[in-house]
């Protein structure tokens, strides 16, 4: 039986590749998709996978079991709570859910949580340690694409106590430009991007804070950088081992933790790459020794397994689906 | 007056770099470039800074000043040797001579050192870190590119005491293709490199020794990534401020260090980019704070300060000329 | 009922593709996947479409009921006498069997033909012009990726009498690397397509027989050129009308040939780019007045359309299956 | 003795290329350089060749003794009125004096010419075409980055007669994204050109009337790509020769006509790349024969010997100094 989902802010990356999966998905079916942004004209000829994107109409929004809202932080926290009130499951692929304190919030985004009173029972959705909760949440706040690629490889190890949080963990990402939005700006101009390479946000990223929440830790120092691709990030961790803790100790916690996931990949020799893991919603992950430290690598496809990807993954829990379903 | 040099190894990359940096310098010639792989025909119609490529011929030595080594490492030391014979300064673009211990070297490259008997006299030509030795010397090993873009930022610190190195030192590098080398083989092949992004060599890269050696500590973990562009390398190290030391201190010893040099620049504001030094000599430094470490990224053409231009800058100095010819 | 196939010659960009379409064909299974160069390790960890390398055994063609001949020609056609021995149905990928007149074939690819005798049955697969002979053959001689790009577009306006074939067409096309395969080689280089364009085989590319032959004239004037991207070609042709004839009556035309099919799709605005059929096995085609000429552009993945793609579609028919299985 | 110059129009690419060639040319020396945006923040720390941009303020034009306009199309003549005014020559690499009839200007370009009274005596300064009109111009309309890589293959062709016309001359150019400048647009977003390849504007681009104009007919049909590169332009040119003419006809009247100019290169063998005439002021050139046509393929560095390159060649002329001056 199919189950019709709506997407909200269809224009952007997220919702575009929201789109694009759900296409393929056996079960679901896009029933509208909007966007504050409806202008945009659909190429031509019209793509099987490409809706057309309607203006916003929230009264519709009764007639879906699901809704992903892809629209800006700010902008979300309005369509999630629409969305709620029509009865539906919600999955937000926007920052206004991830953080539990909305004072960190207001810190970190310049503006006033437009609905604190949803805090309490959104679900950070990082699928694979969060899947009981996922499958009983109607709200779903879907984790950033850095943090995603931060929290996959590192939580299980801090959680197992193997590594020496007091030695710093450095977090050193590399991202493609689709991270940066579909809109035109110079950052993303081609002539800025092709052939360049950059750090930006040193020690004042936006996703900081979220990754200190759901590592547990603010003694991580992330660094972000932007890649001269289309899709994909690619994190090096550094992390010290507690004493006496090997390398083959931390890839036997990671395969305790993942060898039964389906979109979670160890390697046992080799190291990720960005191209094995695009337009799939799995991440890679590798562990190294490296002097005293453990070296951590992990790939994911921003757009799919860092937003889209699991969004739906989320979804399907939410629906009773086969988690799996529409992802392979 | 002209002074003439030869380019040995000038089928490759650097060599071709030395070549083209020649080309334009106003004190430099080409007296000949030599290669063991001389058939490489030139470019048709023959650019006016491509030399043609000869096969080698030693005893053509005595008829130059100065003598680039551009040759592979292993191959380089002989023809070192034969040019220091002939009576020519040298400089050494190979890694032959950037180790002073011959043990070291053939743990790290495999094979005995061919000339262990010159390692005592090389200089290692960090220019800004050795302007006096580089001038008085016959023969300078040239950085390596990773070092470079490691120990311009990093040596001042370490040697002003500001860096608790037992926090550790992490050295996160990305390079364009160039640094693999002009010879096609899978790991540049188009399809393998174009958007894509990976790490490599964690924890065995052969610059690692170098980076120990001349940083004075064991104590950096050294991570390669390849790039889909092919010049430049970007280097993002973290390191922790020993305890009162703040961001500005360190601003202030890298402008202390390097206000007076031509080709570093500090950045008060903005970060480096690749773009920014791409076909320059420059070295770009920026540092930022971030939580309890400092974050500095530096910036260079791999091929240029990373390798020819550095060269270049060496052999100015050795043969008495102004240090910045042919590099503005 | 799964189908079993093999595919031969599986270690190249062809043969990997075909291997990708398989993984996700709901009718198709591969038996198995053999190589010259089986030596090839599979990427770590196995991706699910990446089945293992196997030296070549063709006593086990008798296994399946299809075989993908991916190898270079020359070899290929060994490998189709085998199996059509073996009694299966043969695609071959490969030049061997696209240009009827051995005379032609020893000319263009400088060695007399292996197997002269299979030419008079072998079809040419350019299935939406060849359906029903595609249905019944025993060997399907898959178009090449150019050709495939020039033909779809043009071929109906030349059985229409639309075009004055006296006013000359002229092909200039476009492709991605891939098209040059998987071998590293000096023309595939990173460090020679990245940021570069040129053109190459003007006048004696070894595809212009095989295009002069299926669209039945010799005035067509083919000049490919090297992109800088990995996937697809954008053929740009240009054609004299006959008098009276429109932009109109071309698209016409088109319509009229393509409207029913499920892989060509016609643009009544905007043009084809590449990154619209990427990944697909779609040609899409647009027609422009320009002066007295009309030009058309058309634009398809050269590895699907132009390979892999329309390789299962014919496998497809020959099987009995729904040309689309595996292809949406 | 240092000449001093002005550049109006300096944040966009061209206006940036004419500030970096005058930042190495021996005798040229940037008194200041305005925008109408001068809010452009200078790179952090200032590159050497990017002169701070003010405001426009054309009262100081008296001060300079050229001027380099490179505002858009429409905002140009009312600059290039101003410096004439004040007594300085004028490069104007807008297309405002391109065209000599106003009303094909406002044809193609949608406005009144805003000053028809100047167009008599600009020279189109395609300086290997007009070298002795340059000399003596105030005013050079400097060619279109399009038309300077088809006018310099063909023109030497057409005024030889060695071409048929009737026979249709076809110009498939294919040009780098800094032809479509600096101001962020969703034609130019990173996600739009990376790994893609397109047409655009067939049969209707603004250089079309240029081209006919100053190739003397409008039998040529021109049609322009976007290649996911920043730098240059490609031409591909299909042009029948007159019955008995042959290729090395063809080689010969273009041997005549550039072999004593410093910047058309001419191939005997080989073929022009893109990246052999990045950053430098050639336009290579190549002849072929492909069937009943003669192939020629042209390259050059769209914002050099396309825009800012010429603009400096003009200058040089227009100045009284040698030609080739900062451009080599």
């Amino acid at each position: 039986m199919t189950r019709r989902i709506a997407i909200l802010g269809a224009s952007g990356y997220a919702g575009r590749e929201v789109a694009r999966l759900v296409a393929g998905h056996p079960e679901l079916h896009t029933e509208f998709a909007m966007s504050a942004r409806p202008g945009v004209t659909p190429a031509e000829p019209e793509l099987p996978h490409d809706p057309a994107i309607l203006p916003l109409d929230l009264d519709r929004l009764s007639q879906v079991e699901g809704v992903f809202v892809c629209a800006p932080h700010g902008a979300a926290a309005g369509l999630v709570h629409a969305a709620l009130e029509a009865g539906t499951k919600v999955v937000d692929l926007s920052a206004d859910f991830r953080l539990t304190d909305p004072a960190v919030y207001a810190k970190t985004y310049g503006l006033e949580h437009p609905h604190p009173e949803l805090l309490p029972e959104a679900v950070y959705g990082l699928t694979e340690h969060a899947r009981d909760d996922v499958s009983n949440a109607r709200l779903v706040a879907n984790p950033g694409c850095y943090p995603t690629s931060i929290s996959l490889p590192l939580v299980p190890l801090l959680q197992a106590g193997l590594i020496d949080i007091d030695g710093g963990i450095v977090a050193d990402c590399k991202s493609g430009t689709s991270g940066a939005g579909a809109s035109p700006q110079a950052r993303t101009h081609f002539g800025n991007v092709h052939d360049n390479f950059l750090a930006y946000g040193v020690g004042d990223h936006r996703h900081t804070p979220e990754i200190h929440a759901h590592c547990g830790t603010s003694n991580i120092i992330f660094v972000p950088h932007l890649l001269p691709v289309f899709r994909g990030i690619l994190a090096t961790l550094y992390v010290r081992p507690q004493e006496g803790v090997t390398c083959a100790d931390v890839l036997a916690c990671l395969d305790e933790a993942y060898a039964a996931e389906p979109f979670v990949r160890l390697y046992a020799r080799g190291l990720p790459e960005l191209d094995r893991v695009a337009r799939t919603n799995f991440c890679d992950i590798a562990a190294r020794s490296a002097g005293d430290r453990i070296v951590l690598v992990a790939a994911i496809d921003n757009l799919v397994k860092g937003a889209a990807g699991q969004a739906v993954q989320n979804m399907n829990l939410m629906l009773g689906l086969a988690e799996e379903a529409g992802l392979r």
